[in-house]
């Protein structure tokens, strides 16, 4: 009943859902969904803001770290802008879970990791974060991202 | 039609919402779901982690950063121990958005701000994040933590 990479949760050691009202599963969605997260990981390692900008829906919010929430096709423009200026990403996604809620909303739960190149030095490392998805699906049947937010999975700066 | 804050939308910016499939406004549950938040934040002032587990889903994950996702009611306990054990927080919550997504799930943006205290030394510093919830509610009408994410909106260390 659960729209749900089992793989992953049985590896996780989750045996049951709880939770209620999970639509049946729609292998269609999820693979509508898992495009469109190769589209942003592929957009993500081109720093390009304009394919990134079709995967937004308009009153999208990207919440990056160390950033107020950036709300609106505009901000969310603005702070891709900012981050490809600053640095150039090599990541690959891992999806950890994907979950349809109702006819239109989804969320899904993802983990990269790869490096990032500091633009103006130069210099490369290692780069892991989290990542929170929530998508909609507007009046012409595309799913797009809602709400998106990602915090580092390596230690802090010391 | 939109279970919103309509005044922080308003606020933002933001119009209109154009994705689709937003359950018409029940005041009551954005009641029961402000209430969870403030209940959360009490326990987190708290340094409460039973308080805490009480408001969670059992197949919650928290995604705090700097840590892999923490998934399932033992490893969430466990992850807000040793965050307890490190720091003692004093924040306020304020809420940006409640959306009602399906009978039975809905998600929240919040931003927190206030002050952290190291255990160890006694330093105390200012603390801002951004945060987002997505809730689930049980069979008994209860809703729950489903996912929770948040990322720090104040600059990164030098």
């Amino acid at each position: 009943m659960k729209i749900l990479l089992k793989s992953t949760l049985s590896a996780a050691g989750i045996a049951a859902i709880s939770v209620t009202g999970v639509l049946a599963a729609d292998d269609g969605e999820q693979s509508n969904i898992k495009e469109l997260l190769s589209t942003y990981e592929a957009a993500l390692n081109a720093s390009n803001t304009n394919a990134i900008m079709q995967l937004y829906a308009d009153d999208g919010v990207f919440m990056a770290p160390h950033s107020p929430p950036n709300i609106g096709k505009q901000a969310v423009r603005n702070a891709y802008d900012a981050v490809f200026d600053a640095i150039t990403l090599k990541i690959d996604f891992e999806v950890d879970e994907i979950t349809q809620v109702a006819p239109n909303w989804a969320f899904a739960r993802t983990r990269s990791h790869g490096f990032v190149t500091i633009n103006v030095t130069g210099d490369s490392g290692p780069e892991a974060n989290q990542e929170l998805f929530i998508f909609a699906r507007t009046d012409d049947g595309a799913w797009k991202i809602a709400r998106y937010i990602f915090s580092a999975t390596t230690p802090p700066r010391q």
